[in-house]
């Protein structure tokens, strides 16, 4: 049951990360992590991307992916300032791990097999920061986004 | 359809933010956003806490908490590294959004009614970035966790 009645429609819809270049950002979430782009929102100085992982047996609509973008939960927004992507002054984004600027640690997906995920992350080329074999905690990982945040990659099974 | 077999049994399961003092935190995330505490897993050096908003008709079970913080989606995990909330050193941490530690933006919760949870938290004491009467967009508003982190308050419906 919800804890309380005025809070029983609330959902953890979405976290919002902000990106240097939607169309590195956009390859990475949808061709390696595998989501789905749900909506984009373009204003003058910003674009918001939204996406999310298509659990459904068939695909959806745009309307249906848009609707969805309210209503779920489990959205990544993306927010790329216009002109980042191609600023040489523009020095990156923090990713939440160092100091100044620590706070925000990680977007984390859940798998069936971390091993097998990892061996395809590696294939295409993707950074790791913790490989499942490196360190102690042999049934985790830790891969990095086109921005350098941190991106945990953990078993969907209870593990003990 | 999920866009590739390969990620097919992919979840973006959790978001990570740092606490400064987990009573605090925890007291906010329960008793006024809503969630459950899902699970606890206490280190030498850190405590992690698992918490979601229950979406069933019924309460779970210790161990359906347990498990369903591995398999589903919407889950926030809260780290604390002991100490920081006896600290006096500690000057808390970075909500992503100011140089420097640009980066991450804000979690977000879709509710059914704004207004009405907005009321209810400015009953509780809850800070606002940004009530709905703020500014021009009038269906949104934002408030701030115990730490400083915005929490994007958004109709759950698609809003024209």
């Amino acid at each position: 049951m919800p804890r309380t009645a005025e809070t029983a429609s609330f959902k953890f819809n979405h976290t919002m990360l902000r990106v240097k270049d939607p169309k590195v950002s956009l390859a990475f979430y949808q061709d390696v992590i595998g989501m789905d782009l749900l909506s984009v929102k373009k204003f003058d100085e910003f674009t918001l991307y939204f996406l999310a992982f298509n659990h459904d047996g068939r695909d959806l609509t745009d309307e249906e992916k848009n609707a969805s973008r309210f209503s779920r939960e489990g959205v990544l927004e993306l927010t790329h300032n216009h002109g980042t992507e191609s600023d040489p002054t523009f020095t990156g984004y923090a990713n939440g791990n160092s100091d100044p600027g620590r706070g925000f640690g990680h977007i984390a997906l859940a798998v069936e097999d971390v091993e097998k995920a990892c061996a395809r992350f590696d294939q295409l080329g993707v950074q790791f920061k913790k490989r499942p074999t490196d360190g102690k905690m042999r049934h985790i990982a830790f891969i990095l986004d086109p921005d350098g945040y941190w991106i945990e990659i953990i078993p969907n099974q209870l593990m003990l």
